[in-house]
């Protein structure tokens, strides 16, 4: 059966599989000096932002993917006050870092200004705490920026970015990922989004050796559903400076001031948990 | 951007997501006396089943829910001997029981012969075990068949049926897993595909009333990824007659006599893992 123009379908170059959902209308269309940011008005997602013709984020199941990239990697540092977020410009992310009462400051560098002016008007649940005091919103190249920055700035630094074409190619390299480590402090974590296991391995184990190359002494993948994304299941993978991602502060992510909706303690530990498949394909055991 | 006719749409009723793979052809299409059963030729996903229209088993990704429908409760059941598999027709949930050295005697009841003879034909390596001496398989009313068994019958009953209308609308009533109870011989368990978290907590709160309400004791929802599903994400859920799903033979699983590619011990015990919002759903809490 096809599908009219109700519906916006996801179909990336060279795809064989695609994801639809149902829409109302578009609401917002526009070309920034990047790429293109479109937003629909869905049937039953709620609003659906695409970038380049791909799914980014919806009312609907985002805080899947928000939660997941935040808070496993805040409740496995130690102590975590400073925080870098690489792209990110819906706001999703630096809502769900600044929850956390230790982060004293958070600096969001995002590209595409479009991006966030976008979230503004129609994801404002994703950017009420845009106007905190600790964050700071910068649109700029976070490459440079990481570059940039001094020795031993940050506890953490999360990717926030779209898939390893275009803009965020850069973000997926050992060159990246070693100005990453130099900008960390001690005990310091990176996490970045790591696409979907059920499709892009080849990614992964690439990411893999470029954070692992880059000196970081543990890695570890979370592993999490996301509905708007290719296969349904998603990951985000977490390197650190001096310690091991395997254990966390268990007792202060049970008792958590916040409320979310897909993450807790007892889900911390089991997304971390690698399928069969995966185990093999890293670890070649 | 609209699918041209190289793709299959599954399209859903009031659907207002579609999940599609680009097909190279039909193979086969066949009208039964209960559904219309196709499989087409994917570019990357190997053979795809459908029934009604709706996808059922693909060659790359059925791993996922055949190991996750079996593994887990057979692992938690101490000693399963007698299996009754309530539909499963294209014969992949059959051959992960054979697998288990305990399994003494599977009774495999699809209501529809054209699935398995499709199956047989695109599916082989799905029906490698059919001819098994342990395996009786038999082409007719499942429903029924529970009503008909003798009382403590079986140790497990494995419900791998399509979604909850048409032939399958009366595998998620109360009536069913009653009789399903009484067939049941001490510590038995039975496990039911329980559709997705993310879109049919109603269908998986009506299944936690009739399970409970027929007398199982216990009852626990295993996660787990499943691309060609209704967001990607998918559940089976088991109830036990006598004892507790918590704990399972670790010691068994982790040394298991097949090999498998998402399932293994560690994933037995994350894949039990609540999500926040399924919690309160569940157990209000």
């Amino acid at each position: 059966m096809s599908l009219d123009n109700t519906w916006y379908t996801e179909l990336a170059p060279g795809a064989t599989t695609a994801f639809s959902l149902k829409i109302k209308k578009k609401v917002f269309d526009q070309t920034s000096d990047f790429q293109r940011v479109e937003v629909y008005e869905t049937e039953n997602f709620g609003k659906l932002m695409t970038i380049d013709g791909l799914t980014m984020v919806s009312t609907r199941d985002n805080y899947l993917y928000h939660e997941m990239i935040t808070h496993p990697a805040l409740f496995t540092h130690p102590n975590p006050r400073r925080v870098l977020i690489i792209g990110g410009g819906d706001c999703g992310t630096l809502k769900e870092v600044l929850k956390h009462p230790s982060v004293e400051h958070v600096d969001m560098i995002e590209i595409d200004e479009v991006v966030t002016r976008a979230a503004e008007i129609h994801f404002p649940e994703l950017c009420e705490s845009n106007n905190d005091s600790r964050a700071n919103i910068m649109f700029i190249d976070g490459i440079k920026w990481v570059h940039d920055a001094a020795d031993e700035t940050y506890d953490l630094i999360i990717v926030d970015s779209t898939d390893p074409v275009g803009p965020a190619e850069g973000l997926f390299s050992k060159p990246f990922f070693e100005q990453a480590h130099r900008c960390l402090k001690a005990n310091g974590i990176i996490v970045q989004q790591s696409e979907s296991p059920l499709l892009h391995m080849d990614i992964i184990k690439g990411m893999y050796s470029a954070i692992g190359g880059a000196g970081f002494v543990d890695l570890a993948t979370i592993f999490f559903p996301q509905p708007i994304y290719p296969s349904g299941w998603w990951s985000a993978t977490m390197g650190c400076k001096d310690s091991t991602l395997t254990t966390f502060r268990e007792n202060d992510a049970q008792n958590k001031p916040f409320a979310t909706r897909y993450y807790n303690a007892a889900v911390h530990r089991a997304a971390l948990t690698a399928p069969e498949f995966f185990y093999k394909e890293i670890y070649g055991e």
